[in-house]
């Protein structure tokens, strides 16, 4: 199946053979080019409370790895702006005051011109803490950027749902990249998708072996699982129409108590981005206003609304357990787990038995978020290539839907 | 162990051989006395939107009974004011429109008069359903009764958490019945509890047999344990001083991200209902206004509090499922699992493996509910006789602390 | 002209001759007789944070003689609880801190009871007051105890509209007083209303003599007028209906901006109080939920509404000098300038040239409320007996229409 | 006297002899001239929603001359892009719908370039007209586009008073330009300021002559006027420290009761843009972040703030009215009655009697705004050259002061 990456801006995607020190330099310039289909004005806004400017995303990886990496293990390392540490430090407690998040897009200055530089400055500074150990990192250090690389992967993502989310806002209809958008090949709704069985009993969950991962998709351990069937195939946008169609916004009963306040309260009555023109629905994407096209996977949809869409088809959605488990059996009949759409899971996020977030400010990535938001499984076609794997886990609040989110149905077994 | 519970209320708490119809009726009578140490002016106040006023717990519980049991079942059923169903249907979308929650303490109409000739109308009806039957009621229609016994005791707890919450925003302080809170005769917090070792492997969970239980108690199904250690008594008032004197409440990192921004924007630095007067800290409770006993339970902590301080202890909350299997192998060794406080547990409120809401609007009783929400084990000297069990799953939201909850901790086992 | 008062509740509302502690006990009883109509349930909810409960009301106005008449200057005065000075002082800062406006609603205690108790505590203390002087009061005493009766009067007006705007929020529709609301007879509007001139020139505006009048009605001073002209009647209900149908409320160029905004933010399609059933407009009043009568004068508009009105119909407000003048050369002519409507004036409410507060709480009375609202001058069927003069000045913000409010128009002459 | 105004930007800012060909020129350029000093990124963000970025105020004065003068008074006259409509419509109803206000800093496309682009295309078709009409033009036409200077002169100081709010946010304290802020030659408040006392009587207000005057600005006419005196300076910064150090900002019984509920909220306790560091009271400028000069005039004071000033001194504002007669007569000895501050006056913005706004959309320009607003009187140093008169009227909310505003005293006299 032909993924509908970005490849353009990935070009040499290939080897695992790349060192930490060659992959540390793409994934940096990967963001760099992201940014380029952007104007300096396009960056610089704040979509909602949600999003982050692009700029802000290019400073923040930036800091990440001149707070965390440079300044502990560089000698005579000096910071670029001792006053950027306050504009780009995100959430992390331990590492000081910080900008408001709601004012991100007040920051006119540093310039774009200036992050530019401030990226430049730290890229040398770690050519530097390479040459410096001859590239035979200590293990720590090692892991450390190792992080810092997939932390800038997440942003990469974020680069492009938080600049959908404001053109969206446009009224001229911007794209992103006109070419962005293409139709996944694997994705044909015109059957309603392989149900693929899995026996129950107890199962393995969780991250084994050395390759990198968050701490949250550990410590390994076993799971009891009931039979249970996935569906092979994304929900399309066909099958939302039908939804719609029935009265699926306006059916209380369908809906969790929440949800259905919630979509009360801001009148939702379709997917997130959706327009209703003369002319029928459209979705505005990365690469414009487009037509729906029932065959393509419904996409930013909440999980509110994934919840009320599985009860309308008499399904559930699958726990991250059942997810993770299915997938990892029926790699070759399902196409579509990784590289379209974050799939919404039933599990709320939570420890894993025996968690425990690391010392320091680096132990406030992923734990102190579990709480009230839901686990999704996969990736999507904004994800960075090599990325995505099997345990990882990403999660968003129910009522998110300006990420690359959908779902898959799962149903007891006997 | 003496409980601290509502005695005089319930004399006649004794019977497991008494009849369905006579649990109905003692259980009508007793929110009646309830009821009986307010005024109508107390009765018709609602404090906040999460709490309503007892008048309308009076009248909500008569609805229940006479839209789900009198007129679907008893033939010539006549309304006692058709214009009650709007009142005082709580949240059954199936059940038709309703006055919206947060204007509930507007319904200076009907009177509190009004609302007891409603109850008495209502009980004439049900006495006259029973005539009908002789006694032999059909199993559906006794189930149904027993849901609407268990609906009210329900209610009862709220008469008496939602008159607290008014009574707290009273600059007179008054008590709800001076003699009502008495120090529990088990709460001895001088030593740190004893830790309990329950083993790992496959546990069974949930409600069996015959008797009563709410859908979300079941099915009864598997899970998978590891070992851990639960404590034998709740977190105290003194220990939850010495986090408060550690800097509990200012200390970043031992909260979720959720609980500290919500600390931070409602100022909180102390559980609820606790006010820092010149001779020190003290409680408004059902009795008024007193001092912290240190010796007492922690009450009136939200979720958030509670993780923070299990956190800073240095241990953890249970799950549900530890909880219920721990409590239901040492029964003899924790005297204080039932009818103090509530217990938050770790659990998000989710449904167990093969769940299925009834049809109809009694259907929405727990259902809907299920998302955002954690799971409270155990019960609370606020909680009606007869009214707890093992399986019994309570819940709220991790900010809620209105209510009569407090903490007992775990921790890991090898 | 038969007026629309409170007629049965002031039956000697006869004589100026009375002394000042006879027109005490009238206005102090009539306070009582007022609250009579409602239960304690009634007397004690908020129904939004403008208003406020009938006992407070009752509570308040009692409050203000204790705090400004028997403490200062009855000597051994015995205040009857000293708590009841945070909760009933409304506004005075100078008094003290005080109970939060919004949280009124939440004093069920003390009771209705202890509140009538406490005015007959007060009321004692004032017959004591006017024993020690044998009714030879000083004169500043008098005054302030003047100021007390008109106060009190004031918040007679504020019982009824805040009891109206609670019942409009319940369900069943509850009348204060069915027999309350009845056909003003002078209210025929047959007719366009005469248009009455008025010469342009020098004109002296505000309180002469000695009769009791607010601060804020003088000092008197010679205001510049133009040529004008005042209508004779009220706007009817049937004008507005006329306003409705030509899309009044749909004409964004017909309002302020700040007007414009706020009808559409709170979906204001029709005056206050009103409500579409299927047999046509009805409106909520203190006789209940009645049919719209196209004879009775429009109320329950705001000035926002009044103002798109007047430019609607090609007219304009008048300004509150235009109405003193008018109404004072054409008092024969003006059936409804007073107790029927308060009418809305195009000046915003500000200082007489000269004007200073007294010192002290007094001087809050007031000076302090000067910003963003508007003049009304006359009064309304509310207003109790005695209360209204030529000078005087209600003055509330532009959105407020839960007071009994209405409109008159006026043009320029040449 | 020496003003401080942007001379720079405005060499040519002679000549009364210019033609108006000439000075529409020179005020469009003068526009560039001022977001010269800012990037693109600048220009695009909002800082709040009563604030509009630079590039929207450069493309909506751009919309206005081709919606009011170009479409419809130019054959053959082809938009830019029909859909800036509804991107750059300010608040102009009969125009047609808009983007909303709060949402104005989204607009990152169409790019600064491209508004630029839609300028210079305005400014060509305004050329055409010109060339059209041979110089002669219709005086309607004139008329138009010496509105639109006005309207440009206009949004001129607010992209001054919006960028600094948007600058105050930025924790780099950027300067717009660090020469910009110069104390102003005249500004010496060493002594007390002369009272410049004036008589009562009728006097004659507003303007008078072929002097363009917008429409709030008539019709003349008389008042009546008591007597009185104006001081001869602007408050100062020294003057506000002194009521800082008395309390002014913790006394409530200086404060309108909306004031000092404002100040309560948002916890204000020095005028806005000021900051306390460890050296003492900063202020953010246009010229980056600076000390407070003590015998500079206060500034980014609001109403409330100057009410309460007055009150604390012992004073009073004056009248709109007052300020325009005492301005005009005693011109030689106020040197700071123009291009300082806007000085806040005690008038309620209201229309002069007689007063009818324009027919269409032009006539939306001031008239809808006569509601909950203050009149200020003067102008500022960020006000355009030759955009000041005697009879000006400019208004704001009494909370507002992001403007460039101050404060001059007035007294009553005998």
């Amino acid at each position: 199946m032909q993924s509908n990456r970005l490849t353009a801006l990935h070009p040499a995607d290939a080897g695992v053979s790349r060192s930490l020190k060659q992959r540390l330099a793409a994934t940096r310039n990967d963001s760099l080019l992201l940014a380029a289909k952007l104007s300096d004005e396009d960056q610089v806004v704040q979509a909602m409370d949600d999003a982050s400017p692009t700029k802000w995303h290019l400073a923040h990886t930036t800091w990440f790895f001149e707070a965390f990496v440079l300044e502990p293990h560089l000698t005579d390392y000096r910071a670029f702006d001792e006053r950027l540490h306050y504009c780009f430090n995100s959430y992390y407690e331990t590492a000081g005051p910080r900008h408001p998040r709601p004012q991100r897009g007040m920051l006119t200055r540093p310039s774009s011109a200036e992050v530019r530089d401030y990226r430049a400055h730290v890229d040398r500074g770690l050519e530097t803490l390479f040459e410096t150990y001859a590239d035979e990192l200590p293990e720590t250090l090692a892991a450390l950027i190792e992080l810092g690389i997939n932390h800038e992967q997440q942003h990469q993502e974020l680069i492009l749902t938080d600049i959908l989310s404001l053109f969206d806002q446009n009224p001229l209809f911007p794209a992103y990249d006109p070419e962005y958008f293409k139709k996944p090949a694997g994705a044909d709704s015109a059957d309603d998708g392989e149900w693929l069985r899995q026996d129950g009993g107890i199962r393995q969950i969780g991250t084994v072996g050395e390759q990198f991962h968050y701490d949250n998709e550990g410590p390994s351990h076993a799971v009891l699982l009931q039979p249970f069937r996935l569906n092979a195939r994304l929900v399309s946008n066909g099958d939302w129409l039908e939804f719609m169609a029935d009265g699926g916004y306006q059916t209380a009963t369908l809906w969790l108590s929440d949800g259905w306040g919630h979509i009360r309260a801001n009148e939702w009555n379709a997917p997130g981005y959706w327009r209703r023109l003369n002319d029928g629905w459209h979705q505005m994407t990365l690469a414009g206003l487009i037509p729906i096209d029932p065959q393509m996977p419904v996409s930013h949809v909440s999980y509110y609304e994934a919840d009320a869409f599985a009860r309308w088809a008499g399904k559930r959605l699958p726990t991250e357990f059942e997810w993770e488990v299915a997938v990892n059996t029926h790699r070759r009949s399902i196409g579509d787990a990784f590289d379209q759409l974050w799939q919404w899971t039933a599990s709320a996020y939570a420890a894993y038995p025996g968690y425990r977030p690391a010392a320091g400010a680096i132990g406030e990535y992923n734990g102190k978020f579990m709480c009230n938001q839901f686990v999704l499984r996969g990736s999507s076609h904004a994800t960075a290539p090599g990325h995505s794997r099997l345990t990882y886990r990403n999660f968003f609040y129910p009522d998110a839907r300006w990420q690359f989110t959908g779902l898959r149905l799962a149903e007891d077994a006997t």
